[in-house]
């Protein structure tokens, strides 16, 4: 991995056993898609990072070294994906969050996944994402409901696993938010007691005039089209979900055209 | 923080930024009571991780060497809490666990945190504890919801918090389990789709001949007399929850009595 760490502005070589991030899953994530060496949500991405530092009471380091550092890592102008990591730092044994916490944050480059060109195969797992109002929304590192169910989903051999919520709603995909057309409208589950509210899908929310509510799997089954978003990837159409099979729908194209508008990496290749 | 830490068999002196635990808090822990260099209960926390472990899908390192380096770092026979801590080791960015995992694994000794030698002040925390079936129970890494709770008792002035689950029940404290006597019978939150299974309240169970149930939170503040235990502490006596006070009880020293027949750093001193 190509990555590069701090604690505040000191520079590691590794995470000190003592990391909060290490002990409690005490920190926030983002993955974002970078084009020839630049981000173009970056600000985006920044701003939900600090919506989750809020929450979580976690001091942000500056913006600046830290942005700096991320696009260091991609000074060839090449393109790939970058994550940033934040946690709150060093702490003695216990929950109590330490007074004066020093973040810890890590950025590292990776390679852009590969994508089928083929619609994804879904798989609903058993795995529930817990209804946890102070924690939906924000990207924060406790994410073994997704492990778990990501597990599900590579054991039945689809390439993506839909969560539902305590309720038994859809909420969405363990890496990807979920959009659904149903009489005409895009619709995405609503991010209320849990889920994450992904970037892309902020960005598509009103590009695509969606709306957000509950969705029942079986609303998800009689859709008339699915995909699935997220930053790295832009748009992924869904083509099964169990005995359910999607062809390939227009309006799915045309979803993906206006998302290729807001971002150079999801450009839309000519047919 | 006086830790060793390993991946598999070989000894690291920091965590690489690629370690699941770090990215996921994808892991478990354990914290046990030493006394004079010795760890009585041993076998009750391992069992605990390996159970967690089960659950995770996450390989367990040989016993043998994790206990010959934890108590390594009692040689010199003193009394102290060891906190062992076993993620799933190195990961590609994603959830999906890797196939052959080996795991990362930190022993670290810390002292015996002081104990007020009053009853405890509990304070009832907004922040729930969802429920989630597939985590209740084991000891994992993912510790937001008592991070949060924590710093809520901290502001509120108090020791710690009674943390309620999703449906509003008496579930335990941010770190320690709950007991709470009525009708002349010691009653515990039943553990069942989330909070911990502690390892002191397991020997408490049979030695009070404790009931296991759902316990609103008016039941407990009905209590005759409530206490909070965990492997580090022993039972700690709760004076006062809100407005309710309760004085001390002969049945809690009793509980005492019991509980130091159990572990020897849970002596109970002469009156």
């Amino acid at each position: 991995m190509n990555a590069r760490m701090f604690r505040g502005d000191v520079r590691l070589d590794a995470i000190p056993a003592d990391d909060r991030g290490i002990a409690y899953g005490d920190g926030l994530f983002e993955t974002l898609r970078v084009h020839r060496g630049e981000v173009p949500w970056w600000r985006e991405h920044w701003s939900r990072l600090r919506l989750g530092a809020e929450r979580l009471g976690i001091p942000l380091p500056d913006e600046a070294p830290v942005r700096e550092e991320a696009e260091s890592l991609f000074a060839d102008g090449g393109d790939g994906v970058l994550k940033l990591l934040v946690t709150r730092g060093a702490g003695e044994r216990g929950y109590a969050p330490p007074a004066n916490p020093v973040p810890t944050w890590i950025v590292s480059r990776h390679a852009v996944p590969a994508t089928p060109d083929r619609g994804l195969c879904l798989h609903v797992c058993a795995t529930r994402v817990a209804s946890q109002p102070a924690l939906a929304g924000i990207k924060h590192c406790n994410r073994l409901e997704q492990v778990l169910a990501r597990a599900e989903a590579e054991r039945a051999g689809a390439d993506e696993g839909l969560m539902l919520d305590s309720a038994g709603n859809a909420i969405g995909a363990t890496t990807a938010n979920l959009f659904t057309l149903i009489e005409g409208r895009w619709v995405a589950p609503a991010i209320v007691d849990c889920g994450i509210a992904g970037v892309c899908r902020a960005k598509l929310l009103p590009a695509l005039d969606a709306d957000e509510r509950m969705l029942s799997p079986a609303e998800v089954e009689a859709a008339d089209a699915v995909f699935l978003c997220n930053a790295v990837r832009g748009i992924l159409p869904v083509a099964r979900l169990g005995a359910r099979e999607w062809p390939s729908h227009p309006a799915v194209a045309a979803a993906r055209i206006a998302l290729s508008r807001l971002h150079p990496s999801f450009a839309v290749e000519p047919a």
